[in-house]
């Protein structure tokens, strides 16, 4: 499966492909030689474009810290076999070039602080397999994950909590593992909903080999996504960095079952860098597939939810009340002029998002969100932590939500 | 079964009887007038006396804020016929004056707000029965509540975490009623712990009547206890304030199973008010009988514990490292001076307690617990809120702590 390599000739002068060409040749080629995100590539392709940096990889014309992490692959180009693989499957790569590239949820990823793994940043380019838009799709998402030993129980209200989310238009993200996840993917499946399955390999690889058919069906209605190449086999350092992208595609995290070790701690770590609720399904307490969620609840990484209502008050948007609308409690929230209300609603219920995130996520200058906030602030409706701007509970339309 | 009743005659002329049984007298005819507790009558006796309040309250040479509270019934004196009915049930009225008042406990009652329910205090007195003391056994105690209707798994998880706490040699206090609280009584009988039944009438009275014989057993091995005299029945409000006592009386409230509009979700409340933590297990999202503690978890009421250790986690007392111990890890608490470990000590792991409750458990004088706060407040180990001092997560011991 893997693609044939080739050696870069330097030398050689070949007739310079259209400018579109050339710049997807440099982003899959330069997604080939990484292999996971690179915050110093980043940096170099804001500043130089993406042709330019590609080419300082190739002829290895680079700052220090870019020469470790191209040492390995820099002389391999297989950019062009890359992008007819990915055609020849009905896919695609995605960069962010491309309109349904989703610039605002990438923005949380961009701005995490990398770590020493470079696994806490941007993905360069995302191949994707399958008929929708990976912008759209990312719109109204909820990641849920678990326990690849799940239990009938956890099937179960993984089927009924992702039934209900899908009947009101939800994507649903997961990674196609065994358990939870194909659970929530086939349930989605079921109810028409889109699904992105997030690989840690390439899209051309059925991962687990059992899920071939669903990781088919999912390509075909669906979306099949990941950051490395096609033909790249799965590496266990790679299921970390994969699931940041679950966490970084989506508005939340939901785990329903989770034994004490299981990978889905790591999607909720990444949910809660990026200020994103974090969200698990209790259960029985003698069963070993909901240790993890108990963990995670107890210590206040994840918050106890019961059915899909609760997730979506949790991870859903924000509908402002609008003054005079019959029904409605007015609060403070109601007299806020239009561009604090359109940042107000941009917040989510739980966590929080950075000025940029809200800039982009409510299409307005980053000046306009830093004066909307500061004014939100003084309202005493936001407030402002290490992972961004927050919504103030209000203790009176707290108190009027359940007395009323 | 009710008390027959005899009406004052302020002119009779009667030798005073010696001065202990004058004041048990005055106890029992205040117990009895106000059934329940009643802050300005508690500040009358601690400014004049038991004995003087009561005849203060006979002749109702009383202030405004009294005369309300003591109308009903200060005609009727039955002290002397309750006290020898507790006595011939092998009972006692515990006060104030006895060694055996769990004087430290009262004191997060004492400072309570007082409602305009009146519930929000000490009570004046207690009747018990029962062969332990009132004050040893409230010293390590969990309350442990829940669902009437529970069911085998609720019944289940009591029975397993009641069994380890007993077997620690923790008191579990309860309410006796169906369900779960009555499968705590059993497992603390069976586990051979001391057990404690609050009632909401008198204690010759079986409420509910069905457990005749479960009351009967608490009370030869236990105790079973109640603010109310002898032959009172049950009433609707009387309930809530009994649920106060069941939290006053334990270091913690263990909520098994709950429905939606569970009773204990009261004495949670009663628990949270008093700073001592609030426990609730998880179960079955399809379970009514979890609805609650589901509830009361998501909304940051109670902390999600699975099994006897998490609760002594969160409910035990404080074991201090100390310093040069083998595989202590040693941490800025082992540098404190003599006091200030005690006051730490004192200090629940999660809650918070007054200064006057801590000196009266550290048995130190007031202002002595004041400087050690400051000095523990310096080191960053405790701090103040509304509900009294706390300890401060130290980051560092969690840290060692999840990683060692």
């Amino acid at each position: 499966m893997s693609p044939a390599l080739r050696l870069v000739d330097l030398d050689a002068a070949e007739p310079d492909p259209p400018a579109g060409d050339q710049r997807r040749l440099a982003w899959a080629y330069l997604s080939r030689v990484l292999e996971g995100p690179c915050p110093a590539l980043s940096a170099l392709i804001d500043s130089v474009g993406v042709v330019e940096a590609a080419r300082a990889v190739r002829e290895c014309a680079l700052p220090e810290s870019l020469r470790g992490p191209t040492e390995l692959r820099r002389a391999i180009d297989c950019a062009e076999r890359d992008l007819e693989t990915i055609d020849r499957l009905g896919g695609r790569l995605v960069t962010p070039d491309d309109p349904e590239w989703p610039a605002w949820r990438m923005l949380g990823l961009a701005q995490l602080p990398s770590g020493r793994d470079r696994d806490g940043a941007l993905p360069l380019a995302l191949w994707v397999r399958g008929p929708l838009s990976l912008l759209e799709t990312s719109e109204r998402a909820l990641a849920v994950v678990g326990a690849r030993a799940s239990t009938p129980y956890g099937d179960q209200v993984t089927a009924d909590i992702v039934s209900d989310l899908a009947a009101q238009g939800w994507t649903i993200v997961s990674g196609a593992a065994y358990g939870i996840d194909a659970r929530a993917h086939r349930a989605a499946l079921a109810g028409g909903a889109p699904t992105v399955a997030v690989l840690a390999c390439g899209v051309d690889r059925p991962y687990p080999a059992e899920h071939d058919r669903l990781l088919a069906e999912i390509a075909d209605s669906g979306l099949v996504v990941s950051e490395y190449a096609p033909g790249v086999a799965a590496r266990r350092y790679q299921f970390l960095a994969r699931n940041r992208l679950i966490a970084g595609l989506a508005d939340g995290v939901l785990v329903v079952e989770a034994g004490l070790r299981s990978g889905a701690r790591n999607t909720v770590k990444w949910s809660r860098r990026l200020g994103r609720p974090a969200l698990a399904v209790p259960g029985s307490v003698d069963s070993a597939a909901s240790v993890g969620c108990h963990r995670m609840i107890r210590d206040g990484e994840a918050l106890l939810v019961t059915r899909a209502e609760e997730v979506i008050d949790e991870a859903g948007p924000l509908r402002l009340s609008l003054p005079g609308a019959a029904g409605v409690v007015t609060g403070p929230e109601d007299s806020l002029n239009g561009g604090e209300a359109t940042v107000f609603a941009a917040l989510p219920k739980v966590g929080s998002r950075l000025p940029a995130e809200l800039a982009a996520h409510a299409d307005l200058p980053l000046p306009a969100v830093r004066a909307a906030l500061a004014a939100l602030e003084l309202a005493d409706l936001v407030g402002v932590g290490e992972s961004g701007w927050y919504r103030v509970a209000s203790k009176r339309s707290r108190r009027l939500g359940g007395g009323v």
